[in-house]
């Protein structure tokens, strides 16, 4: 069989998760890494044996490109590396967009004879995924996603976001569970010396990530030992006559990375019938996802 | 639109969960029920408003027929329903059968442009998705299903095996947990006034549904406190990055019956697209299970 081929293009927590799920898998293999320029570090170990590249014309025969990039770039970029003939898979995790980002990369994905699968990480991804099968089993019921719990986990997003703003020096965001589904925010904030406090607590506020749920903002010497990447969520249906609920607990960017390299194989499954297009995560059959050659070894543990 | 025309076959608690789940969705109108001709009962009451029949082709427009029968006789059933012309949804649950059964009735699935979605109740079924989407978060790890925790819950397809042997009045079998995914069983039973409780016990003990699993049968005078049709479960995933675990816990016919309920939907939208074959609960998109005529309503709550 030949191996699927897969460009990792970024080069944070989950591009370095993406290349550790790729050695775990039996059919993906790294083409390389995209990413910008840059200057000696510690991450030239870690990509010792792996080509890196700052464009991706520079590698040979790539089947999908997994864009572990921030989300709001990532819209763009689906765009561009459809174009270029690429299959693509990323974790946009701006809920109330998806469909229309969809929409539009599916009329480029078809012309382009390509497979994206979007929202494709832990939320939206995988827990869309649960929530859709609770509904299966409770026809009738609510559901609730709760994330944090009450110490907090670390939000990759919103973390993403603070470090970007002017006059912060390094940052975290916690989401801690604010009861049945809805959630405050806590950031800790490390300032550079002449930043202005004020400033940046209004652009936090006003940023869309934030606005809508309760935030406190403190400003620490050290972020360090809230920067663990663990994070943790719950869904829970109460239905007329069933209770479900599932627990995720682990490090957060690690798992997201894992299901966009099992996004590559889902894409890759697709294009071999010939259904180009752009897809969420439920769109797809989740046999594809799975590892195997043949149905027993798609269907093992069935 | 048009409505999904659904026929129960079988009227037995699977059955009657269908009716009810039927009742539930907008999308869906329930035909008929086929059954054996019976004597008068407090069913006629549950059956008011429907049309009872002892053969199908008594019912006009039949789209999807669910077989709520014993699972050892829904292989030879589908077949049968096949060649009529109708697409089928059926809860087997005898695991390591199901390859085989699903590879066999896409034949004719094929030939009679029908679509077949086997094994879809709870186990197999939306746990084994379940287990799917746990895989596609944690590439490496190991998973384990337990059923029933310490007190036990009432096995569906176990309970109705043992009602079936000469000499039994009635019968409950309970599910244990008995640690990392294995499972012991317990048996109440109430005998006929001339049974012979050895040959009862032996034909349990090497029936392949119990033969496998540490069992205790006790003979009791009623059977009734057992019978409450409350059962549970848990999969569990242990990963390198992720601990992971899906409870759920209710009403077990009721549910298993929202899962085919929600089957005939998915058989009706792989019918719309050409794709007649028959399918294992994966290799659907999740999409097709769920209400709503817009990729928006489709993906409510994503």
């Amino acid at each position: 069989m030949q191996k699927i081929s897969v460009a990792i293009v970024g080069w944070g927590n989950v591009g370095r998760g993406c290349k550790r799920a790729i050695e775990e898998t039996s059919d993906l293999v790294l083409a390389g890494v995209v990413r910008r320029p840059t200057t000696v570090s510690l991450e030239e170990v870690e990509l010792q044996n792996t080509k890196v590249v700052s464009d991706i014309t520079k590698l040979k025969d790539v089947d999908v490109v997994l864009l572990c990039i921030p989300s709001r770039e990532v819209p763009d970029k689906i765009a561009q590396y459809q174009k270029m003939g690429y299959s693509t898979v990323d974790s946009f995790d701006e809920h109330e967009r998806i469909v229309t980002v969809r929409k539009e990369a599916d009329i480029t994905a078809k012309a382009k004879k390509v497979v994206s699968i979007i929202a494709a990480g832990w939320d939206p991804g995988t827990d869309s995924a649960i929530r859709g099968i609770m509904k299966v089993v409770s026809i009738t019921g609510y559901t609730t996603t709760t994330f944090g719990g009450t110490a907090g986990g670390r939000s990759m997003g919103h973390t993403a976001l603070v470090k970007t703003i002017p006059g912060v020096k390094n940052g975290v965001a916690l989401t801690l569970a604010n009861g049945r589904g809805k959630h405050k925010r806590k950031v800790y904030l490390e300032l550079m010396p002449d930043a202005n406090f004020g400033e940046i607590d209004r652009a936090i506020r006003n940023d869309p990530y934030f606005m809508n749920d309760p935030l406190e903002i403190e400003v620490v010497k050290s972020v360090d030992k809230y920067n663990t990447l663990q994070h943790a969520g719950s869904i829970e249906r109460t239905g007329m006559q069933v209770n479900q609920r599932y627990d995720v607990a682990g490090i957060n960017p690690e798992f997201t990375a894992n299901v966009m390299v099992s996004c590559a194989r889902a894409c890759m499954a697709a294009k071999a019938k010939g259904e180009y297009g752009c897809y969420t995560f439920i769109e797809r059959p989740l046999i594809d996802y799975l590892p195997g050659n043949t149905l027993e070894e798609k269907l093992e543990g069935y």
